[in-house]
């Protein structure tokens, strides 16, 4: 969205604009991705000079969006998420420095072996093309979205919560002038510049321009573009992460593990919804961790094995019989939940097997931990559980893309297909085969 | 399928039969993901024995399903492809006791890294689950793709073409006898036992029972599928592959290559179907390559400056003027165009980043290679051709799972999403992270 086209865009119908968008996104990724590795590094450094230096526009656009969400009746925590104020800018900005600062993966050659008939043949790391993001109104992700497109060297399609509109139409403006001032093209990063719900549904079926789509949002967002994209969609549905706590383990890290993993924070994907217990150390577990959450006013909802080992040791600290109280039996459908909130579901199991089994039947393969201190189990853990990441004795609040080491993170996938866990530069990448000949043929 | 269940299962509405398959499927590919490295290595020995072993038994079934086909009026090439002799037997059989022979790759660990936060982490390569494969009436592939399963650790639902019931029903009998032999479920390889045509619409919407889908045949087919999938399709559209020679080049190099690259096979997607000549060779080059064509009585359509120099040099020999003439002015279609036959667009181009741009625009994004002698030029056409091979003083034709180590190829992906190029194992599976930590927690 370059300057001088924004109004002629608006004036477009729907889907000649996105067209538009779609092509020129296109023509600007094969630029992108012969773009070297200092003009992309030039890009983010400017882009976070930038952003410090017009904190006071960027405050003033961002103030209109605020003052219209807030007349549109906008609540608490979605205020706060659409708001941009200098310690958010301040984290864009050293973000996008950060970027600028790790290793180009671009060009990377892997695996380069001689075959049998004299040819090498190797791997090369190359940027994926288009992506289109779908997020919501925190114009924080419209930074790093961007700075992840540039440092992979793919353009992409930006399309954010409509109330952040005026916010995020700032930002772009300011990436497409980094964008200019390092000799690429401005259009390898472009916003959807309508609030048009329909312009989603464009987007997602434009397989000629867009090679992936990104979703962030509720899982209802996600499952709806799911079904309805024509071109392939790296999604993130929900987190049920458990915490297993085996026979034998350490006690005091049981206790340290579950308690992080539920109560560091309670809205993130990664925190735990759902601890099993295995019976040989449930009677000394449990009344350590339930006294623990009842402290910090987490609900525990608990099968009958469960419930009678917390009520007996907490008793009536904990409101016991009312609707409120913090001990309840679990219902199956408990099982399922991603509460993301101080409520948890607990289970004695008879030991690692059955705890496998109940989380490859109601996990949602995004994240599950195993406290113990038996090395075949924890081998058997990590090899059986079926999800995106699997850990022995660390809490699974760590399944991040910056806890991994991927420098930054643009969504965590709950697929198996292409990228699978937190997903940074690489998931952004493909690989193809290179290979190397002095004149070969086939026989 | 086995025996007992069979009557039982074409009874049921196909709805609840394939249901049915995908949920046996889904169940036995938990048993596969655990098995061990040497119970799938007995199962591809086992089975090659009985491949050569009921040799007879297969040869007879086989002849029922050709003479119903000749019956029907199956065409010379395609009866070919049907007939499962006692060399595509020896073949198949190989080709298990190779991969049996291979080192397994699941569980395979890469990249271990301890993080500031001191856990570690990794990746873990495990199977994808559940694959689908649709194929034409090629008896041979129902094992190629049985052992892939095997080895890979995944469970396959195969589809075959109808022409080919009888014969597919005989080897998948094979397989599962093998699998229960070593005590893994016989039905982890399944085959659909039903010609309704309606059984591929309801294998590609099962996302709760298969993760991917596997296509091969024609272009309309695979289109269709990737079409009306549910699920991720590994697809293999066509090949449009290019040889570019450049200047300068090994004159005898680029005579040699582009030779084997057209007329080794006329028929697989890896051989060129056009021809780019830089215009400083064109006057020595297109003139040797052009007899050798013209010997071999392949179709050059040229334009207007490669026809001038053709013409010149070939002269009367090519029939000239006549429509089955062996030079003939291209289309603007003919640089689409995968003729699969003796048949090559030619044209003469002002160098490199015309010829990169060109098979940019114009190719289908699977194999290309330029031949040259200038390591800048060689460098920009690996980097710039977004194709799922490129090459450099090779013949396009090695394109190929076993040329390139891969040891087997289940086919080859025209995507750049997941597996790109040719796809073995590696394609089969998902890395998922591991994290091992001794009790660390988020701050």
């Amino acid at each position: 969205m370059n300057a001088p086209d924004t109004a002629a865009q608006v004036a477009d119908a729907l889907p000649a604009l996105m067209g538009r968008l779609g092509a020129q996104a296109k023509a600007a990724s094969a630029a992108m991705a012969r773009a070297t590795a200092a003009q992309k590094s030039e890009v983010l450094r400017d882009l976070a000079g930038m952003l410090r230096a017009h904190a006071g526009p960027l405050g003033a656009a961002n103030a209109r969006d605020l003052e219209r969400a807030r007349a549109g009746g906008l609540s608490g925590p979605m205020l706060d998420r659409l708001k941009l104020d200098a310690k958010t800018l301040e984290t864009v900005a050293l973000g996008c420095e950060q970027l600028a600062g790790m290793a180009d993966v671009i060009g990377e050659i892997i695996g380069m072996r001689q075959q049998p008939s004299g040819i090498r043949v190797g791997q090369m790391r190359v940027p994926i093309g288009v992506f289109g993001m779908i997020y919501e109104s925190r114009p924080n992700v419209t930074i790093e979205a961007a700075s992840l497109a540039i440092k992979s060297g793919n353009a992409c399609i930006l399309r954010g919560g409509s109330e952040a509109l005026e916010s995020n139409t700032a930002l772009a403006e300011l990436v497409q002038r980094a964008l200019a001032g390092a000799g690429l093209p401005a259009q390898a990063v472009q916003l959807v510049p309508t609030t048009d719900r329909q312009a989603v549904g464009l987007l997602i079926a434009m397989p000629e321009f867009v090679d992936v789509i990104i979703p962030r949002g509720g899982k209802g967002l996600i499952e709806r573009i799911s079904r309805e994209a024509r071109v392939p969609v790296i999604k993130h549905l929900d987190g049920n992460c458990h915490v297993y706590v085996d026979d034998p383990c350490d006690l005091e890290m049981a206790v340290t593990v579950a308690d992080n993993a539920k109560t560091n924070k309670f809205s993130p994907c990664n925190a735990a919804e759902s601890l099993l217990v295995a019976r040989g150390v449930a009677p000394r577990f449990l009344p350590r961790i339930g006294a623990i959450y009842a402290a910090k006013a987490v609900q525990m909802r608990c099968d009958p094995e469960a419930l009678a080992l917390l009520q007996q040791a907490l008793g009536g600290a904990t409101g016991a019989g009312s609707d409120s109280a913090l001990l309840q039996p679990a219902t199956e459908q408990d099982w399922y939940e991603e509460y993301l909130a101080p409520v948890i579901s607990v289970k004695v199991v008879g030991g690692l097997e059955e705890a496998i089994a109940h989380i490859n039947t109601y996990g949602s393969h995004h994240t599950d931990a195993i406290v113990t201190r038996d090395h075949l189990h924890a081998q058997r853990f990590l090899r059986e559980v079926d999800s995106a990441s699997v850990m022995v004795n660390a809490s699974t609040r760590f399944a991040d893309g910056f806890e991994y080491g991927l420098g930054a993170e643009i969504g965590i996938s709950t697929d198996k297909f292409h990228a699978r866990g937190p997903v940074g530069i690489e998931g952004l990448t493909s690989l193809k085969y290179v290979v190397l000949g002095d004149g070969q043929v086939r026989a």
